[in-house]
């Protein structure tokens, strides 16, 4: 007897990343050193203080019931604190819903506001859970263009001549995975005033805002952005939390109420000790981001070198926790393939994230030095 | 500007707990000192080594990054161990997918299985989040009767009759939410049958096996259930976690598969810490579930004192953590407003698990004797 899945899942495949874990584990169950540059899991601890908060959270008595679908007040206090400090503007007039991490977000959303047939604009390059979740609740992606030779920003004129009758969403992304860009003075501006003009919710997903970025930046400093935008953002690269889930949505409470209306039909509230801690984290003075940052910089330039070992071409002052660079010859899947398969070393092909990304890889800076150079010395 | 949501929150409103808590809310702040007998959530404590292991797998290094999908073995293992000594089966050939509580399963389960336009069999009464999730995938919810004078089992000739051409999923959930009734023996058995000969997928939801009752099952007891057969079950009422999100689905690999296809697109894998808190819960010894069910066996004689001062009829040996019960005369919303206006007592009225629960209501034991006893004196 069969029961047949349904028809949204012939549309995309098990997350990439999932399957090629699943072949990596069993590489190392065979005995093989394989060193996984792929996957952005921070390697690094979360602050000590978050984790004695989540510590005595967890010994109180009303810790362990089911929490408030909206989240309690003083995690929403404190995302209101932490983007005044950061990113310089006054959101107190928004709503903060928390999520277990942006990726539950773009589910959210996309269930939120997209009829079957309606059209989502997807960011090519991007991160692929775009497409895959839009095509999970019957939405077309259609790819907009971001230009190498520009600062990896959007092609302008293509949008403009864009018919976007049919596009409900707008996904953006920066600093932008894969490609480590930091979005250049009036881009954003430009994307609020496209999402205005056209009358598209536009998302801005936002977590790598604080690593290796000298200018973090929310949707909401464009001024009128409110009217058309949801921004969402996580602990899990700036705090080392990722396996905590935990992040949040923000956006005017006419723009969040349908996302809570799905979600107070799928799951239950966050455990309340988690969003303490989440709380103790967005309160950590600079000097956490600071020490987190040095690291980073110092893998940022052992990740260069290999990039520059093996004839890639990139830049030095990528944002957030990766770098990507441009294979000499080939794609750079034949390039990851070689690397996994002669040196035991798995970097993420580029095609991953779009077709314009055939000819790139990506490393992660999630690995210790000691790690990093262990890779120059298996390459070289 | 208006960003209009998507059709399918038209179907559905914002779950009926999320709207009565927030009026509940606004009452107390306005000095009202109500009695919240609605929802479910466990108010004693977890069990302390459960809070322990929680604790002392924080402070591992390897404690904070992503976790596969499909979860750590131990938790697979413990989840094994658990349906062998209380369930009496051997469930090792199945796959254990990890979940944030049976509720979100309801989702993924749906995503995996349901095209636009399938039927669903959802029991009436029934968990509103059955038809609430069928809705917002597409699909539409068929009722099947539960009959009062029947044990609250389906009417089975009704079954026989029916055309299941396009039914794909079947709910079922026992011991059952809201009447409390135990299956009956040869009930769980008739299930799969049925099933079986339709060919539909049988998701079982188990979330109250443990709590007063004396012969917790699973629906794999049943000989060949594994061909069609889900089940969800969850921690947050066995052991008092509701707040911690963590429960599981269990299957046969091919039907899982589907399912965790969703799921790895949609988020991540669960936090390591309470995976391993888990399964420390899940080994807990039998004197556990005797500690607990005493104090649930006091207040259900209390919630059944209530029900009688209110001249409801009931049955006095309810599995789970309510007393369900039909009004003297009126409808249970009736009673539900005056006992909250007038009493601050608030209790769940039965229609919104179904039109025939109308002349019902519900409470729930998650309350002290002492609050049950205050409730008693406020009626009386």
């Amino acid at each position: 007897m069969t029961i047949e899945r349904a028809e949204r899942l012939k549309h995309f495949s098990e997350y990439y990343f999932s399957k090629k874990l699943k072949e990596i584990r069993q590489l190392i169950a065979a005995g093989k050193p394989v060193i996984n540059l792929g996957i952005g899991s921070p390697d690094q601890q979360p602050p000590q203080q978050v984790i004695a908060t989540l510590k005595s959270g967890v010994d109180a008595a009303d810790a362990h019931g089911y929490q408030p679908y909206q989240g309690i007040a003083a995690l929403h206090a404190a995302v209101h604190g932490f983007c005044q400090r950061y990113y310089h503007v006054d959101t107190s007039a928004l709503q903060v819903l928390p999520l277990m991490g942006s990726k539950e977000g773009i589910t959210h959303i996309s269930l939120a506001y997209l009829n079957p047939g309606d059209q989502v604009l997807v960011p090519s390059l991007g991160y692929p859970t775009y497409t895959s979740v839009t095509k999970m609740v019957g939405g077309e992606p259609v790819y907009y263009p971001l230009q190498e030779n520009q600062n990896w920003e959007p092609d302008w004129e293509w949008l403009d001549r864009l018919d976007t009758s049919k596009v409900k969403i707008m996904w953006i992304n920066y600093p932008h995975m894969p490609t480590g860009t930091v979005a250049s003075s009036g881009c954003m501006e430009r994307l609020v005033a496209f999402a205005r003009a056209r009358g598209l919710l536009l998302c801005h997903d936002n977590p790598y805002s604080l690593v290796l970025n000298d200018t973090p930046q929310s949707i909401f400093s464009v001024a009128g952005a409110e009217e058309v935008c949801i921004e969402l953002n996580s602990l899990s690269k700036a705090f080392n939390m990722a396996g905590w889930r935990v992040g949040w949505l923000m956006g005017k409470p006419e723009l969040v109420a349908p996302v809570l209306q799905i979600k107070s039909n799928m799951d239950s509230g966050m455990f309340k000790p988690i969003q303490q801690a989440a709380v103790q984290a967005l309160q950590l003075s600079e000097e956490w981001f600071a020490q987190l940052n040095a690291v980073y910089r110092k893998r940022r330039g052992l990740a260069c070198a290999i990039m520059e070992a093996l004839g890639c071409t990139y830049e030095t002052d990528q944002a957030g926790m990766f770098v990507w660079g441009k294979v000499p010859s080939g794609t750079g899947e034949e390039l990851s393939d070689r690397l996994l398969y002669e040196h035991d070393v798995f970097v993420t092909p580029g095609f991953i994230f779009g077709t314009q990304g055939k000819a790139y890889i990506r490393i992660s800076l999630c690995s210790t030095e000691e790690v990093l150079q262990e890779v120059m010395s298996r390459i070289a």
